[in-house]
C-alpha cells in the first residue's frame, strides 16, 4: 500500500481526483497481483483521497484477494465491466489521470462518454519515475532472475551438438530452468545458429547445428514478477578470423559500456562508448539498435540507453547493456548483461563469462 | 495483397484518406510479417489509393521483405518513427482510420500534433469482420494447430505420475509440441491439479500430484501463425461421486452447445445452452464466464460466445466452447474444443476423448 499512498501524494500534487491503472505491469506494481486480463478490464482505481480498489474479473477475484487488502470488484463477461468500473468511484471524478501510453483511444472514449464532463491527463511519467528506481526487495527477484538466466545459458551451452536442432536446444533449457524456480520466461527464448545470429530478432528453427557455427543464445526469465535478460553467442568448432575478431569488437564495447556506469553518468554516454569501439573497427553499420533498455517488472521499460538519452544515470536504476554486430555474411554476435547502477559504480547482475567459448565438435 | 486491397475498397467507402494498423496480429493479417516491436512503432500504412508500406524497426527490414512485398521502411532507435512515419505517407491524410481499440491515446495525441487538422476514424469493426469469417488457408493451419494440441493433451496425460510436480508436466509437454513442429504456445501453459482445477485462471507451481487429483491442461500451440486453445480435465485415480457428477455435468454441457452449432444459429444460444445444463446440475454459480470466444491469429478474437451476444453464427467463423465448474472444495472441471461454423452444422477441429480419463495410480 505504500506505493499506493506514493501515488495518491502525486495526484494531489497535480490537483486530479484520481488515477486509473490499467497496464498489467503497473496493476502488479501497485498491488502485488499480476493476471493478464487479454481483452477483459483489469485496473486499479486510486484516489487522491480516499479507498482506492482493484478491478478484474470475476473468475480472478480469489486469486487477487492472496495480494490485494483494498477493496475487489469483480465482472462477469455478460455485464458491461467500464459501466461497473464508473458505477464503483469512490469519489467524485472530473480529472481522471490515465497512462496514456497504454490505455486505448476506445477505452477512453468509452470512459469520456460515461464520466459527465471528464477531463483526462497522463499520470505515465509519474508511474515510470516511481518504478525507475528500484528497491532493495526489487533487487533481490532481480538478482534471482539474473543467477537464473546465467543458469540457462550454461544448460544451453552443454546442449550444442552437432544435428541438433535450434529448438530442440531451446526448449530444454526452457525446462530446465523452470525446474529450477522460474515463474516464466521474459519473452521468447531464442537459440539461433549458424547466419541466423545475424538477425537480431530472429525466430529459432529446424535449422541443426552444424560445425563452423555461432550460436546465439538470447533469454530471460521471470522471478517473483521481476525479468531478467541475457545475450551469449559461442562458438561450435573453431571460428575464422573474421568471427573473431566481431566476438572481440562486440566484446570489448560491451565491456567498455559497462565500465563506465555510475550514477551520474548520461545515458548516451554509454552507447557512444560502445558505439565507437564497433565503428572504429570497422562494424559500424551492423550495430543496428540502442545499446540498452531498462529492466524490472517489464522486460523494455525505462531507461531507454540510446546515443540520444541525456538523462543522468541514478542509484538503483537497472537495465541491459547489449552491444552486436549483425554481419550477414560472417556472423552476428551479441553480448548482454544486466547492470545496476550503484553510488559508486555497477554491479552486473549477469555473470556468465564473456570470453570467447569454442565448444568441441 | 488481397487483403489489403479488400481494406482499401472499404477505406474508399467510408471517404478515409488511409488507414494505419498497427496491432501486430492485424500487420500479420495484412502483410504475413509477425513481429513483437515491444515499445518500438510497427505498423502497416494502407491509402485508399495508392502505394502501401510496411515501417518497421530497422533491425527487422531483412526479416520482413521475405513476407511483404510492398515498399518497407525500416527506423532505428536515436530517431523518431513518428516523425519518420508522418514524413513517409504516400497520400496527402486528412482523414485517417485507426484501430482504436489499440491504438494509445499517447500516440493518437502525438499523431495529431504531426498532422495539421487530422481527424480519426475507427476501422476495429472492418478488419474484425474480415478476419472473422476464416478462408479455406487458414482453416488448414487452424486444423493443423488444433491437431498438435490434442497431441499435446496426450503427451501430458502419459506423463502424470504421483510426485511429479505441475511444472515439470508443463514442461515436458512443451518440450514434445515444439518439436512436433509447433512454432510456439498460443499462450501460457496451464497445468492445474487438486483444488487448483478450481481456479480458471491458476498458475502452474511446483505442487505435486496426488492420488485422487484431477489434472486439468490448458494450451494452445501456434502453426504458421495460427493459435488453438483445447482444455481437458482427467482424473489420477478414483474420483469421488460428486468430482464425476460434475465432470458428467460439464461434459454434457459441452456436448450439447458443440451440437447446435451451425450457421444462422445466435451465439446467445450456445452459451445459454450449456449454462442451463450446468444450472440445473445446481453448479450455475460454479460457471463463472462465457462459452468461449474466437480464435485465429489471436487466441481470443471475435466472435465472444456468450449470453448477451445476439449475433448469428455464419459459414467460417472459429470458435471455442469451454464451459466450466470450479467448485473450491471439491474440483474444477472444464472442458474445450475449436469448432468450426459450416453451412449445415460443425467442424471439431480438436478431437482428444471427452470421456473421463481415469489414469492409474
Amino acid at each position: 500500500m505504500q506505493k499506493i499512498t506514493a501515488l495518491q501524494h502525486h495526484l494531489k500534487q497535480q490537483q486530479v481526483d484520481a488515477a486509473f491503472i490499467t497496464h498489467p505491469d503497473n496493476v502488479f506494481y501497485f498491488t502485488g497481483f499480476r493476471s493478464n486480463p487479454h481483452e477483459r478490464l483489469l485496473g486499479v482505481f486510486i484516489p487522491a483521497d480516499g479507498e482506492s480498489f482493484l478491478i478484474c474479473p470475476q473468475m480472478e477475484v480469489p486469486d487477487a484477494k492472496e495480494f490485494f487488502s483494498g477493496q475487489l470488484i469483480g465482472h462477469v463477461d455478460t455485464e458491461n465491466a467500464w459501466d461497473k468500473l464508473v458505477s464503483s468511484f469512490t469519489v467524485p471524478v472530473a480529472k481522471l489521470a490515465i497512462e496514456k501510453s497504454h490505455m486505448t483511444v476506445e477505452r477512453m472514449e468509452f470512459l469520456e462518454s460515461r464520466i459527465q464532463g471528464v477531463t483526462f491527463s497522463g499520470i505515465d511519467d509519474v508511474v515510470t519515475e516511481m518504478r525507475l528506481i528500484k528497491t532493495e526487495e526489487e533487487l533481490v527477484h532481480l538478482r534471482k532472475a539474473a543467477e537464473l538466466a546465467d543458469y540457462a545459458i550454461e544448460v544451453g551451452c552443454s546442449l550444442i551438438a552437432e544435428g541438433k536442432t535450434e529448438m530442440e536446444i531451446l526448449s530444454e533449457v526452457e525446462t530446465a530452468v523452470k525446474a529450477k524456480g522460474a515463474d516464466g520466461m521474459s519473452f521468447s527464448t531464442m537459440v539461433l545458429s549458424g547466419l541466423k545470429t545475424a538477425s537480431p530478432h530472429g525466430t529459432p528453427g529446424n535449422r541443426k547445428i552444424q560445425k563452423g557455427d555461432f550460436i546465439l543464445f538470447d533469454l530471460g526469465v521471470i522471478v517473483n514478477g521481476y525479468c531478467s535478460d541475457i545475450t551469449r553467442t559461442v562458438a561450435f568448432g573453431e571460428p575464422t578470423e573474421e568471427q573473431r575478431t566481431i566476438y572481440q569488437t562486440v566484446k570489448e564495447a560491451e565491456v567498455k559500456a559497462v565500465s563506465l556506469v555510475k550514477a551520474g553518468v548520461f545515458a548516451k554516454d554509454l552507447d557512444k562508448a560502445a558505439r565507437d569501439i564497433i565503428t572504429s573497427a570497422g562494424y559500424g553499420e551492423y550495430f543496428t539498435h540502442r545499446l540498452g533498455h531498462g529492466l524490472g517488472i517489464s522486460v523494455h521499460e525505462f531507461p531507454s540507453i540510446h546515443g540520444e538519452n541525456d538523462m543522468a544515470l541514478r542509484e538503483g536504476m537497472v537495465f541491459t547493456i547489449e552491444p552486436g554486430i549483425y554481419h550477414p555474411e560472417v556472423t552476428g554476435v551479441r553480448i548482454e548483461d544486466d547492470v545496476v547502477v550503484t553510488a559508486d559504480g555497477v554491479e552486473v547482475l549477469t555473470k556468465f563469462t564473456k570470453e570467447l567459448l569454442v565448444l568441441d565438435v
